[in-house]
């Protein structure tokens, strides 16, 4: 099986990471396609990016013209996107940010989130309750690093390990890594904290493996019917 | 005070006939610039559609180069965006979403949204719950007929008709124009079942005047901060 | 156009002062007429208070005589009797704290209030429950000051600020005034915390002008129905 | 002990009917005395006349001189007034519409309350949800009368069952009577349905035997301290 | 009228002490009877020892053989069972974490509970959630002592004044005894603290005894129907 | 790997067929255990089944001693046990109920849930909610044939297109099999209704590989601690 696992951000380097946390977690017959959208933000933190984000995505998977793909995984935590991607495509689609609360759900009564920046925290609230996940989420906090900020190891690490004892103290009993650029940080920091972390890439390469090995595709009924035919044009150059 | 209404689609006429729903709720001194978006979908209708409006109306925003204005209404109904021109702009936003919503609740106890497709009716429901005002929405309800397809008044307000008064049997007190492209509607319809209908485009232009003439703009504390720096390509020829 | 402000207690020197705040919001074209009720509570702090003013409102509107009017605006922030008020009157009615609410959801992701006592603080969330506004609202805090105790700006004003800080810990990004009575404060409070602050008399008088202007009034389906006629005695010696 | 019911309207007769069914419902040391207010509405249904009645009802245990009581229980369904009443008394204070529901809960997963007229429903879901008993509702419904109208018990029955047939088909397993002025037919009701039924005066007489008879009284902490002191006119010839 | 108290541990001390409890609350004519399982947990601290205690109070009410009873009390603050039992026993049935909330919402606008351990926090909040009365619960705290911890009453009363006080910071207005075997704690710390603190277990006898009085029992309609006829082992031993 | 698989009754039967169930969802390397309780009920249909079968099966993992495992699949469809379960065992636990929910919320904007016997639709609601899954869930109906009637495959199906089309009226996208015993069933009614339905058996199969081989465990902090070292009978003989 092949999965397509979509940057959110135009940041080659980024791509390349999260193409490894998705093999790390893939299945050995899972093979791992990264896309890096050919437009859009260099990294995604707040709304306008997201949005931006979102329509490069879509358009990335609609001009994909690599080997046949079973599933997308959608890899910008908190970032807009997953229903168009979900309309565009026959395969089943499965946005990190989900991924990662469903997950979670299973290993503890109530959840958190450690982010980047404070301004994205709400965004990802909105993500986890459109997602009908976020009863059992207890908190989303952020470290104070950008996105692009996380290249030295040793200060992400203690920067998560400070907010999530933030977490932990509100109610928290499993944490998220919030960003597709902390993959990779679960094992260290779960050590350091004494509690499970869940990495959404990891996630949701196996809920997109599970999907696909069970036969379950994207309901066409209601919300998520094909688009309809009709004019679009991609950006400004279109 | 200059407002700039924001079409969600490529479709001039469109945006032309949203520009005379604003007009006709301006007040004397406003001035109403309608903006069609250089690129995106000719209509909006589903989440792909509404992502891939949300990042060229922030565009057509972010380059804009007409006369200076004191805010902006966003004339989609359910599409995504508003946050992103929050964060993009240093006047007040309003989306015509919420804006009907805000004002149906000061006109009876529950109210409900009357739109173009089926497929539609989640993503409405989903804006409005986040904008805060969900809790008294009885429903959301379609006619049948597409964004373009509602250029035969006849017929429109004849389905119009039948789908509210489903909503007012699921205890809807007021109704709410659930498209752009019905403003001009409100009146007929209002007459016609009894109860208040609301017009977003008109509903938007008064709160944005309100906002305007308070001197109220957004918060940049917390989520609707400036974009940060960084590089960002608008679209495929971008 | 002409509004009717009215007061929740007795106290002259406040409707005043609330008319003042309504005459610097309203438009070019707007009266405002400020009305006192006859009987009713010096201040309005608690429930008791809170019900005694709500009969109290509606007995002053149900004699009013003087010229008439397109709106009402209830400038009791987080009293009772706006849903009777709309079956009495014939035209639109908003209230200070649903209308505060209302802008404040424009403006920010989250908003606080800040009011007078603690004790009313629960009156305050009921208020915006039941308006439909109360998701996005973060946090109701108090300076301590009863409602009659506003006089010295000096004093208010600082008491306005500790108490917003809270609430801006809490997540809210925009604050609103949480009593009629401090109308007027806050464009000082606003530069000092640098956040939107809302006026609930202000945002009343706009919304009701924009109600008026639209063409909209309550709906008589359903809940805000005429009231039905029979005996009804109002008050002691009645 | 002594428990005395406050009737919400001034017509003497429905008083002498609650009483009724406060005795049938109280233990054989508990005596019952009936107050009618002063003044009010001859009936409440609906906002303005539930506003009214608070503050008769709260004015007319103000001014109660009859002998000393151990608990108030307040008999209007629906209607507004309870928070005030228990700042104004020293013993504890029932509600008819949180009584029946605190012991429907008791007796099935969902509960529905059978009501009057359509335009009271919206009113009694308000109270249950500030009453914190609203989650296990499954709906409210009216038969169609008005409270005056409940004379004939052939009629009423009959239409109270018609009413709750719906009740149970949207999921009530238990059912309340939604009027004071429906007390006594309990009995009959849950015969022909094979449901309990829930007569809220006679549950409300229960729930203060109970408070009074565990030593519980209201928390004076936050929300419902004494009234403070101040000047208060309590009505037109005042 | 008879009730049957059931604990929901078998340490027969602590049936001792809730029977006190309960005879303390009971009415003269009242006829109480503890029930101590046969088997099961010594005391129920987490799912595990909840979801064993319910079967085996289930198991002991069903091969009880004593004399004829009216209602049955469940004295295990938030552990499972009530549902089961219900559908059991002919009688009405009350779980004194349901009762104590019930009791709590009418004696202010906000209530804590203060139970043992902070593992049991969760159980609880899940408890009354599904009872249907967590909606005006403020907060859950522990005092850090196990159920067969509180025997040293100083140590319990000192560490539950400590906790409370977290829990009124929190706007808990009323406080809960928040295990069957604090019964009898509640006086004196409703005097040190200064607010009403309801116990569970004479909670739950007086509503036992108004659902009797009133003749009012658990509907068969929907959930709780009589178990179906079917083989059932109940234990190892069978 | 070794996943056990628990039935929640002790009808052998089903049992295998459940263990077919697993089997074919399980990845090549997954080895499927069946396990049935040594006591219980022979179905679990109500609470009083299954707060038995929760204990029942608790005591079947407490005692087994066959080969090491890897995680848990519960596969009783909205019975209790799963937080128990996970106190007990060192190994990640998936319930069948909250499985299919999680994969459900992937597939469309709503589900919906198809059972058995009506009785049992309120404890599957109250199971997703706990979950954390609910706010998806459009809709759970029921069949109307018990857990052993679904023998007979052309009945079975025939009455869950009956009910999967009120769930899809009420705006389910997706559905869910509601009981263990119906695993197998997908296919084939997906075909017919032309929307994916999910089988908690295979899903909750996949979920526990995905947490296995991403070295995830259920936290220990918080809820669910290991159980406390005390005394416990496991039933009557026990």
């Amino acid at each position: 099986m092949r999965i397509v696992v979509t940057n959110c951000n135009t940041t080659q380097e980024m791509t390349a990471e999260i193409v490894r946390g998705a093999r790390a977690a893939a299945a050995p017959g899972t093979l791992v396609t990264g896309l890096t959208p050919a437009w859009g933000p260099a990294s995604a933190e707040g709304w306008l990016d997201s949005y931006l984000s979102a329509a490069a995505v879509i358009d990335a998977l609609r001009t994909y013209d690599g080997p046949a793909y079973d599933a997308v995984v959608m890899a910008g935590f908190g970032e807009h996107g997953r229903e168009g991607v979900r309309e565009l495509v026959d395969v089943p689609v499965v946005d990190i940010t989900e991924a990662a609360a469903h997950l979670a759900c299973l290993l503890g009564r109530r959840y958190g989130v450690v982010t980047t920046l404070e301004r994205t925290c709400g965004q990802i609230e909105d993500s986890l309750e459109l997602a009908g996940v976020a009863r059992n989420c207890a908190v989303v906090v952020s470290i104070g690093l950008g996105v692009l900020e996380l290249t030295d190891p040793a200060r992400t690490e203690s920067a998560f390990v400070g907010a999530a004892e933030q977490a932990l103290s509100a109610g928290a009993e499993v944490l998220v890594l919030g960003c597709a650029g902390m993959t990779g940080l679960q094992r260290v920091v779960a050590e350091k904290l004494g509690v499970p972390v869940v990495d959404g890439v990891g996630a949701a390469v196996k809920l997109a493996e599970s999907l696909v090995s069970l036969g379950l595709n994207t309901s066409r009924a209601g919300s998520y019917g094909r688009p309809l035919e009709k004019r679009r044009v991609w950006g400004r150059g279109g």
